[in-house]
């Protein structure tokens, strides 16, 4: 099956690409407009409303965010801005004294073919004491998957994608499209 | 001159219609999609976008946030976000050993007749040390303005009114609106 993915980001479409394998993932590097909402569907929802007027033929995109109990949620929907603005520094610092540190990556990947479908992957984990490692990219130094001491800083690629919250919403996809 | 004014907020609308009081300004109770941006202009630039294709007559909405230096603009355009989840703690805690305390407050106007135009006011000030006062809302308790000692949260409406980046803004649209 023929797919656009709508993502700017190269290193996303790769790994979207090589685990579905079995179909034509093509890239379009463009953007759509991001709603400030509660929840990624609602994000999501808006932007493939936007895509499937300007793409003739089905179309995916995924958008992902920390969560974080004691913060109600925040950086959540936001979190490629805050990250931007305050980094991890900054959900550290706002975390310090704070005994709750469970939080956890979601992932929503919006699918059309006439209708919109979301699949989701969430990984449950919680925010370290300090910055630690150098591995990854975004707030991956400072989140400890569950059943793990190490951060996802701190481990390889492919350990880290054992627990990818990313790769579980593709899986969701897959699964989908085979029926 | 009649127009309409969206927002969902009865202080806000309150305070427009009585310094427009030459106008008729009708209240539009409803929403439109606020995106993720750097800016309030584009904010309310995508907001006025959707609401000229819904209302037929001259529009006009606000959006406002504070913008901290030394956190590269935290909250701004997220301000309400922001608040709801980490609030005025959530703030003072993120700029805990920071010694540039310098923010601003921004409010943009847009007004449609046909185009879109754009009326801004700012209000400069400092993140107080600590959260202080019970007056207004939101982060008043934590901005002191230029030339005071007190925040926001600490002076009386009518005080605070004197520094309004809101009342700014309103007041160019006014100019505007005389030729």
């Amino acid at each position: 099956m023929k797919i656009y993915f709508v993502t700017t980001n190269t290193g996303k479409y790769e790994e979207v690409k090589k685990m579905l394998s079995e179909h034509e993932i093509i890239r379009k590097d463009m953007t759509y407009p991001e709603i400030q909402a509660d929840t990624l569907e609602e994000v999501a929802d808006f932007g493939m409303e936007f895509l499937s007027k300007k793409l003739d033929g089905k179309i995916m995109l995924e958008d992902s965010g920390l969560f974080i109990n004691a913060l109600n949620g925040f950086p959540g929907v936001y979190s490629a801005y805050v990250f931007k603005s305050i980094g991890n520094e900054g959900i550290i610092k706002l975390m310090a004294g704070i005994e709750d540190r469970r939080a956890y990556f979601k992932s929503v990947i919006a699918f059309y073919d006439g209708k919109v479908r979301f699949f989701e992957g969430e990984c449950n984990g919680s925010i370290s004491e300090n910055v630690r490692g150098e591995s990854g990219f975004g707030y991956d130094p400072i989140f400890i998957p569950e059943g793990e001491a190490r951060t996802f800083g701190e481990m390889e690629k492919e350990e880290k994608n054992r627990y990818s919250h990313r790769g579980m919403a593709v899986l969701k996809l897959k699964k989908f499209l085979r029926v």
